[in-house]
């Protein structure tokens, strides 16, 4: 019964952190998952140590990254994927080797161990277009050119990120071998195809017949329970379980009910999500984090990922100019929560030490507040081509 | 790793599980907690052992009946209370009197423990309007006055269930005597008085602030942080953590934005409390359930349930004529869900044993079950008062 007062104790602290600095950085106009995050660190063990470690937090943040991931799936348009075209194909192809090169290099270079290497290769490659997204529409450019091929490249990242991390996540649980990785490589691509062309068959023929069903709120329901059970699925084939979310929400975003779904998810996700990105922010270990060396560290990997995505999505862009293809670079920087989950799932599998941790999260949050301002610079000389 | 793993298989279990039997209990038109019960019967240890016991569900468990209860209160119109009147107070003091005194006399009888006899008490005392509430409005009868007594009887029935469960919990923890009680009474009055004078005044000042903040959904997350905090706050002075949840629910059904807040909840509803129903289902000893000592306790705990509500809310209801006194005693007598969530109090701080959680849990779905027929039947053979 003690646990049980402690727990919501927690919850509580954990919520209102969330939402006081949610609502702080709403008037910033700055992105409030850094706000969650600072957050975290402040009521952290770091510094006012009002939440600890408990397996049953760990718990609320493993749903809370879930349901972010069914969202942001769900928010996936697989048709409009299709349809972008090879621009935006080029940009999220080079936007993911580039970083993900750069990144094993730096890290092979200072001689981590092979696992954490590729973990923090891993958090380079996906960027979260919701920051770019935002600046684009506060300026009125997102029907640019550019902003469609960021957008449509975000998208096509987005799953090649994941498909990346599944091959990451079982490499890190056996022995590396050339013939083990093509292996979990091919688990992986099998499960993402398994459910993708699977589910669509089976949204097609029975998306009509969801709102039929007796039960209140069918669509959620029945969304919902994908997301959980094929969370465990992946879970239970050694995939994060983050994949499942991902690829339920991929699946149901073809859904003729896929709009109040993502209505009906809206308070789960204001909810659970933001308790993910406290949780994050109170494992990093600050008195470790400002020591010279990890300043260093941070400063490197900073720049490996900015110039990983700038040069490897920019280069990839260059039919359309050399102003556009800058646009496009930069609107692909931010790492936001993609890098921050990838972290995540290395620190809580213990493949990811504790400073290294600290490292992609500061990447992630200083990727994410550097983009704004830098896109607003860029196109306040000169406007996007229509 | 493993352990998320299975955690994410048990939640997807028991929701689909509950999910199912809703969409089968809402075609039979029966009641969808029933339903989930039952499903938590399959599932658990007793038949299918799908699902077992695991402190992570009794959180689960825990928050799901926090929002049942943070729902109930929402929808528990203060200031309605005071308007129905004297007729609808007697009823639910009546109503309240009789089942407790005649429960404990039962218990205290067979040589019960006494706090067991008081928990078995508690959970005969509270109705759960909701199945006859959906009765008298599929019949076109909520606008007559028999209707508008039983509901604001069922609304001060909650209060003061809430109060003598808070104060029965109290005795749970110490050695009982007549001071301890007392103090215990005052404690879970002053508590609800603060909360409820407090709260209401600062609803009052502050609520049209609400839609002023910057955060998104700022009722909601105003409200879930309420729900969380004042449910902590009940658990560390060693009340249950529901009657915080149903205190800050009846605090804000006051607020402005209370008939968003009540929407941005269903969601969480419907993930949440399913789960508790499935789960209580899956406590359920059915091996000794069936058993002729365990029937024949039941049939007298029913019984005494059906006799204490209808002659306790019946007789307190005498002027409005036989043919209405008898309506309001019938609709009176389903104990739902709180009988349930009270039993479950019980079980999990070890003072109730499994046999008779089993048979309080039968009472609820025993009386639920059989209202609706019978009010159909009376209503059928005389029209009430309008």
């Amino acid at each position: 019964v003690e646990n049980t007062a402690k727990i919501l104790l927690d919850l509580f602290l954990i919520f209102a952190a969330a939402k006081v600095a949610g609502e702080i950085f709403n008037r910033l106009k700055q992105p409030v998952v850094v706000g969650e995050i600072l957050a975290g660190m402040l009521i952290g063990p770091s510094l006012l140590g009002w939440i600890g470690h408990s397996s049953f937090l760990d718990i609320f943040a493993e749903l809370g990254v879930i349901f972010l991931l069914f969202t942001v799936g769900l928010q996936t348009d697989l048709t409009e994927m299709v349809r972008v075209g090879k621009h935006a194909l080029a940009v999220a192809v080079g936007g993911v080797t580039l970083p993900f090169i750069l990144g094993y290099a730096l890290m092979a270079a200072l001689n981590r161990p092979l696992v954490e290497s590729l973990f923090v290769a891993t958090a380079l490659v996906a960027t979260s277009v919701g920051i770019t997204a935002r600046v684009l529409a506060d300026l009125g450019k997102l029907q640019t050119r550019a902003a469609r091929v960021i957008l449509g490249a975000a998208v096509v990242d987005d799953i090649l990120g994941m498909i990346v991390l599944a091959v990451v996540i079982g490499i890190s649980r056996g022995k590396f071998s050339l013939l083990s990785t093509l292996l979990v490589a091919i688990e992986a691509i099998a499960f993402t195809a398994f459910v993708v062309v699977l589910g669509r068959k089976a949204i097609g023929t029975f998306s009509h017949k969801i709102p039929k069903l007796h039960m209140p709120q069918p669509a959620f329901a029945l969304g919902l329970a994908l997301c959980l059970g094929l969370s465990a699925a992946a879970s239970y084939i050694g995939l994060a379980a983050i994949i499942g979310a991902f690829l339920a929400g991929l699946v149901l975003a073809e859904a003729t009910e896929a709009t109040r779904l993502r209505q009906n998810m809206e308070p789960i996700y204001e909810f659970l999500v933001p308790i993910f990105f406290v949780i994050t922010g109170s494992r990093m270990d600050l008195p470790k984090l400002f020591t010279p060396p990890i300043i260093s560290l941070t400063l490197l990997v900073v720049l490996v990922a900015v110039i990983g995505k700038f040069l490897g999505c920019g280069a990839a862009a260059f039919r359309l100019g050399r102003h556009d293809a800058t646009a496009v670079g930069v609107g692909m920087i931010p790492r936001g929560e993609v890098g921050i989950v990838v972290a995540m799932v290395g620190l809580s599998r213990g493949v990811i030490s504790g400073d290294l941790f600290s490292v992609v999260i500061s990447m992630s949050i200083l990727t994410t507040l550097m983009t704004p301002p830098l896109l607003r610079l860029l196109l306040a000389r000169r406007p996007l081509v229509v």
